[in-house]
Formats: C-alpha cells, sequence, structure tokens
C-alpha cells in the first residue's frame, strides 16, 4: 500500500481537514502519480455537502488533477517516470459497452468510476481524490499534458475545460457561428475562450454588468444583462448555440427565446430541474432543443488537452494553498474567483506521523 | 366578393354555429377551391375556446381542408379547375426571410400567416378556416392531392400528417432506429405510420391498457403501459427518438429516461411549459435533448403527401357531419375518436338567405 495524505471532509457539515489514507499498491496497467496541482470545481463542493445525495465518506474531493509519474504497472507502456500527466473526473469504466466502445467512457452504460467519493470497479475500495499528495491510477484514463502548458492554470482543464469543449464540439462550433455562454465563472469563461478558438462570434449573458471588461477581455464581441428587458429583447432569435454554464435552476426560457430556428441551449451545469419549465411553444416554434453534456471521454480530453496546446489556452486561476481550501469553497460559492481556484499542493504538509 | 357559409364560434364560450360571410375575390395569385372535407384538430378547439390567448372571433375553424380548385387568378399556372388540393395550417408567409427562403415558411421570422384566426398578409381582413363551403388561399400555400388518396382520410394529413412527418424525417428515422410514440390519437396514430414505414422499430407509450390491440395492428412491435413502473424500467435507455404528442403539460422525464444516450424528445403536442420540469441531470447523463417541432414546410407537406401516396398512408377516420361539430369536440377532448373526426361538407347546408 502507499501511505497518502491529504484534506478530507468526514461528513457533509464538516470543513475539510488533514486526512492519512492508504492508496492501493500500483496494479500492472495503474500509473501513480505525485500531485502537484489540483484545481477547485463547484462540484467539490457539491460532494463534500452531499448537496446530491450519494456523496461517501471520509471524502477527499478533486479531480482537476495534474503531476508528475512516479511509478508505473508492468504493463503500461504510454507513460512513463516523470511524465507530465493529468486526471480527471472518471478513473475507470467498464470498457465493454457501447459508450466505452465509442470513447464516451463519461457515459458508461455500467457507470463510470468517478475520481471520488466512489468505488473502485475490482477491489471495491473506496476511491479519494486529488486534494491529496498522489493517486494511484488505470492508465487508459490517465491524460498526457502537452509540454507547453503551465501545469497549475492547465489543472482546470481536466473538467471546466473538457466540459465545455466537448458539447461545442460535439455541435460542431465553428466559423459563421453565433455562440452565447450564460455565467462567467470557471466553466464559463472556458466556454468563451473554447469558441473564441473554434471561430465562433460569442456573447455572454451576464447579471453582473461589472464583468463587461473582464469578458471582452476574454474574446466576447457582446455583453448581455440578462437582467435587461431591452437588452434580452435586442437579441432575441440570434444565436446558433448557448452554451449555459450556470450551476443552479434558473428560468432558461429567455435564452431559449435568443436563441435562432435550430438553435440548441446546451446545458452542462444545471444537474437539478429546469425550473422554471420550459415552455413546450418555445421549442415548438423555431424547432428550437435543449441538450445536456456531462463532461466528455478520454479520446476527447486528450483532443481538447492538445487543442489547448496549439492555441495557448489554459485557464485563468488564482493558487493557494492547501490549508486556504475552506475559505476557496465558501468564495467559489460566492462567485469570488477569477476564474478557478488551483491547490498548489506543494503547500501541503505531511502529517507529523505518518501511519 | 365570394360569399361563404360555415361554422363559427362568435366567442370563446360559445358552440360552433352556421355563419355567413364574404371570401376575397380570386387575386391573380389565388386558388378557389371548393372544400369536400375539413378535419377537426385539437388546435380547432383550442382556438375555438381561446386556450391559447390570441384567438379571434367570429372564429371558422379548420386547418386540414381538401376539396376541388373551382376558380384560378391569371397568373397561376400550378393549378386548373377541377385539381384536388388541400391546405394546411399556414396560407401565407412573407417569401423573404431566411426560413422563407429555406421552405420553412412555418418558422417565418415575420410571422406565417395561419388559415384562420389571423389576418391576411396583403389587405388585412380575418382569415377564415375550413368548416367552410369554400376557401380562397394563395397559389404557393396550396397542396397538390395525390390521386390515389381518399380524400376524407387524407385531410388530417395536411396538419396531423406534416406535425409528425417532418420532425420524423428532421432527425433522420430510419431502419435501425427505435421510435417511441407518446399517445396514440390524431397525431400519434400518423406518428406510428409514419415511423413503420420509415423502416423503424416502433413501440407506443400509452396510459390505457386497451389500446394494445389497435397499436399493434398500426404495426408497433412493443406497448409500454406508461403508468406501469416496470414496464418503464425494461425500456430505461433503449429509444433513439420519442415523439411526445400529448397535447397537454405532462411529466417528460420518464421519457427521457428511456431514451438511449445521444436520443432525443420530440415535442410536438405541448404548448404550455412542460411542468413539471426537465431534470437538468436526465439531459446532461446522457448527452439527450428535448426538441420541439411545429407542422413542416409547404415543400415538405407536398413530400409527405407523396410519400403517403406511395406507402398509402392516410389517417383513421370518423365522417361526421358539419351539425355534429360541436358533439365532435366534446368527443376529441375526451379522447373518444378512432383517430381524428372529419367533416364530410356534402353536409354543409347552406344559409336559407345567402346574403
Ligand atoms: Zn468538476
Ligand atoms: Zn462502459
Ligand atoms: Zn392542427
Ligand atoms: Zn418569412
Amino acid at each position: 500500500m502507499n501511505p497518502s495524505y491529504g484534506f478530507a471532509c468526514s461528513d457533509a457539515s464538516e470543513p475539510l481537514k488533514p486526512w492519512s489514507f492508504e492508496r492501493r499498491d500500483v496494479r500492472d496497467d495503474d500509473v501513480r502519480i505525485e500531485i502537484t496541482h489540483c484545481g477547485v470545481c463547484h462540484s467539490d463542493i457539491h460532494q463534500a455537502r452531499n448537496d446530491w445525495g450519494w456523496a461517501s465518506y471520509p471524502l477527499v474531493p478533486g479531480h482537476e488533477i495534474v503531476g508528475r509519474v512516479v511509478e508505473v504497472g508492468s504493463r503500461v507502456s504510454g507513460f512513463k517516470v516523470g511524465d507530465a500527466v493529468g486526471v480527471g473526473c472518471m478513473v475507470d469504466s467498464c470498457q465493454e459497452c457501447p459508450s466505452c466502445a465509442e470513447g464516451l467512457e463519461q457515459y458508461c452504460l455500467n457507470g463510470m468510476t468517478q475520481t471520488y467519493a466512489d468505488k473502485d470497479r475490482r477491489d471495491g475500495t473506496p476511491t479519494y481524490g486529488g486534494y491529496s499528495n498522489q493517486i494511484v491510477v488505470r492508465d487508459k484514463f490517465v491524460l498526457r499534458m502537452p509540454d507547453n502548458l503551465d501545469l497549475a492554470a492547465a489543472a482546470p482543464l481536466l473538467c471546466a475545460g473538457i466540459t465545455t469543449f466537448s458539447p461545442l464540439r460535439h455541435v460542431k462550433l465553428g466559423k459563421g457561428h453565433k455562440l452565447a455562454v450564460v455565467g462567467l465563472g470557471g466553466l464559463g469563461h472556458m466556454g468563451i475562450k473554447f469558441g473564441v478558438a473554434m471561430g465562433a462570434e460569442v456573447t455572454l449573458f451576464t447579471r453582473s454588468p461589472s464583468k463587461e471588461a473582464e469578458a471582452r477581455a476574454l474574446g466576447v464581441t457582446n455583453v448581455v444583462l440578462s437582467t435587461d428587458e431591452e437588452q434580452m429583447k435586442a437579441v432575441a432569435g440570434t444565436f446558433d448555440f448557448i452554451l449555459d454554464t450556470v450551476p443552479v435552476p434558473h428560468d432558461v426560457n429567455p435564452y431559449v427565446a435568443s436563441l435562432k430556428r435550430d438553435g440548441t441551449l446546451i446545458i452542462v451545469g444545471v444537474v437539478g430541474p429546469l425550473d422554471p419549465p420550459v415552455s413546450g411553444a418555445q421549442l415548438i416554434i423555431g424547432r428550437k432543443s435543449v441538450i445536456g453534456s456531462l463532461i466528455g471521454g478520454i479520446k476527447e480530453t486528450q483532443e481538447m488537452l492538445d487543442f489547448c496546446a496549439e492555441h495557448g489556452i489554459t485557464c485563468d486561476i488564482e493558487t493557494i494553498k492547501m490549508a486556504d481550501i475552506n475559505d476557496a469553497f465558501e468564495r467559489t460559492v460566492k462567485g469570488d474567483v477569477h476564474y478557478r481556484f488551483v491547490i498548489d499542493m506543494a503547500s501541503l504538509e505531511a502529517p507529523k506521523q505518518a501511519a
């Protein structure tokens, strides 16, 4: 076993605290990674607080993981000690179902194995995430980090990046398209960067007039205050696609109204009900659609990383110390971050008395 | 002017009664049609009762119109006296916007002109529908009825037919696909016929066990009782497409759950809110979508009629007399019709004292 340490919460109401635990020995197809950075995703907070009802404790969050390979299993050929690698939201899947066969492991019909708060498929042990000094992961779920990307700033690509990249690729976003992004947070700012890099004309929907300047700096050509009826009226029927990154239930009807005929509203944030309900007439009159999208498959995640390397895209981050994680959670909930916290794992102290 | 007569309601609470009125003189691009049959659509009832709030009175319903050409304007080259023709939900559009340019007049950005309860684009006079002895319609919105289709049974193709045909074509339904149809009414039974004719394996979702035999006779291979949890569980994740024809708000989440990854729920019935709300998680986990669809363009409506001629498809109808229309409305609301009432216009008596 590999004695490990990190930050965990012991139940839904507790803050994160230092915790020591074991990672499994490296299997023949495993890679052991010394974690250098881990992004702080909204999901980490939802899971730590058991907002979705399927958390398990102790819970070590973190699924935007980057680091260096320190050990490889006997049958691992794709990675060697010293490689810069990443791990996202999944660490395994059945590898046999139609979704896995198509490289869409995130939709594994037998359920993908989540990076934390889940159970390993082979030995049933709990999975623990990246708020930790190291991790042991099946090689097929390890990503290769391109050389020219700053590792810290690239960490959130593993979740916020692929979550926004995948649906934009799925709808074949490109030159000539008008894309709107709802919300300027961790997901939203990546959606803007990808939209611009894919050649689309990008608009931001926001409730904060103060976000205009930062949005324009990211490449948007138009900022629409969603609280301003006149501004909303002015963009009615104008967008091919809207990427809605808001993580809480909200009225999507004004956004549907701003879609062109045959336009598509992409939901990546709201896990709960689309409440207030979508109007049937709004979809019918204009053949509009609402589609959901979940992260991306491993192959596409690697493509996304390579796309980022080619276009010089990383996340805009604020680096924090591991000990400041509880404060970072609070600030993330308030939207007080530009745009993603990333934990510098060098700040994680080894326990005085390791197990 | 062309003195005309038919059945109209004078306000939202009144039954339909005989009424005499004027149709415009034939313009150079108009076709005057002696109506032989008119289908009774759910929308007729909604409009007669002003359920959607945009009715105008006196209101002559009817947008599933078939008949014979009795007069053509000087510039009409596509039709001649005696031709069997049809008119659906639209009688005009701007002909200039991108939607019109693509032959999608139903999505005209300047608003299509509806067959009734609307205003003519040129002279602003009210439009009156097909519960009437004759109608005058711009030639571009007149359909050619194929010779081998029974006119009475073909009338509902102009609305119920194209409403279900168009979205199935839009999603490229074909061999190897599993389609489910929700609801076995005027729209639902046409959806089943088209689904079968396009080569799909078709399932019916219904709340009435009694519908199994009729559904199988229409070609469905499976009937699922949507009220039976076990049956719903058995079809989870199995459909490529679901055509939801239910005309009132209902919970679509169980249907979304029965879609495969990348499956699409097509809404053609519900004009109100999709209430209870669709779950974001349901869309996200499986990249599923909900799309709306409104009738079809004129070109596609002609294609649908020709498809019906080729495959011997018409609607299953009950022919009624014009005087029985109020009773037919009641029975339609109760779902007590197999599957569409069609008014035999020979039963419409001329007023004793025409204007
Ligand atoms: Zn995440
Ligand atoms: Zn699988
Ligand atoms: Zn209709
Ligand atoms: Zn138009």
